[in-house]
């Protein structure tokens, strides 16, 4: 019994971390009440407040648990595919705003704009927002290294940068495709990540993996 | 009397946009009222909304205005300056938030942030953004253009998509040291951004120019 309402309570939780996500998203977190997100998942604003004691909080859980949900489909993806390169592509589609057609990946990344703007006055949300940052940033120092070990990279920079770098590369060109740039499209965008992608590591894209 | 009345109108409109910026990059534009705005430049409320109609309008003009202000001493500086290694240099430089200690580019960044926030619900603000940015992804690619001239650069990618590459990294990591990364300093993003540049456009950082 007791470990039937864990699990209920559970449940619960990440019922209204998955409905802020989607309220936040649609409206804005300046724009969205306690009442919106507890009306989206039908509990009590009380009950959300019990949980999560402000917006603020609520916020960086809900971007922890998109992010979780998202790291995770992410390594699946990536540990089925043999190859660094073909690695590397599918991190960088995974990662362009709407080039996949999933909800989430959009309101992942409103999130993040969020998180970004509440962490400028608040250094516990923007160390929050370092560790996440760190893990993206390795999954992408992590295909560089196995790169080099299957020989389909050559050695060259430091792995860690090389992370860095194409990480900064795909937030930057993100903000422009999710505020809908009239120049750069998602498809757009994929091709530029992995071509300088390429250019940084140091492979050739042609000719395609088998 | 009429052109000193323009004038006297035109001071009040740029001293109420920089207080603007100033009050939303200290209290972010959700904590920001109109109210706080007009104490900060000793004005009535009643102006500041008869000269911009809304908090989202003053923020996007106080942004254009931070923007121009930015860009023409970005100008001022760049010409100065031969060669086109030294321009780049110095443009990193000035993009770097926090790295010559001048508050009004750590604003300009807070403003930036908030624009993507909204823009991502806003139509209108969003094709004021793609403007703005255009503009500055342009001064890059007219740095690369005038280094091809000049001999210092090689030919080879198209000089726009290396001023869309070089901006999207500065922007990303950008975002890191203004959210005061542990890792990412200031000056150790100045080193990684141009020493990314050289390896995208393809000139080398040894020697230096004299």
């Amino acid at each position: 019994m007791a470990r039937t309402r864990q699990k209920q309570q559970k449940d619960r939780h990440q019922e209204i971390l998955d409905a802020a996500a989607r309220v936040i998203t649609d409206r804005g977190l300046a724009e969205t009440r306690i009442q919106d997100i507890a009306e989206r998942c039908g509990v009590s604003p009380g009950l959300i407040l019990y949980y999560f004691e402000s917006k603020d909080r609520l916020l960086v859980e809900a971007l922890t648990f998109a992010n979780d949900k998202y790291y995770l489909a992410q390594s699946r993806e990536l540990r089925r595919l043999s190859s660094a390169r073909g690695q590397l592509e599918r991190l960088i589609e995974l990662s362009v705003p709407g080039l996949l057609g999933e909800y989430e990946r959009l309101e992942e990344w409103a999130l993040w704009l969020e998180i970004w703007v509440r962490a400028l006055r608040d250094p516990s949300l923007a160390r929050e927002r370092e560790a996440l940052d760190r893990r993206w940033r390795q999954s992408i120092s992590d295909i560089v290294r196995h790169g080099r070990e299957t020989g389909e990279f050559p050695d060259g920079n430091d792995a860690d940068e090389l992370g860095m770098e194409i990480g900064a590369l795909i937030d930057g060109l993100a903000v422009q495709v999710l505020l809908n740039d009239t120049v750069l499209t998602p498809t757009r965008m994929k091709a530029v990540c992995l071509d300088v992608a390429a250019r940084l590591i140091g492979f050739s894209l042609e000719p395609a993996p088998a």
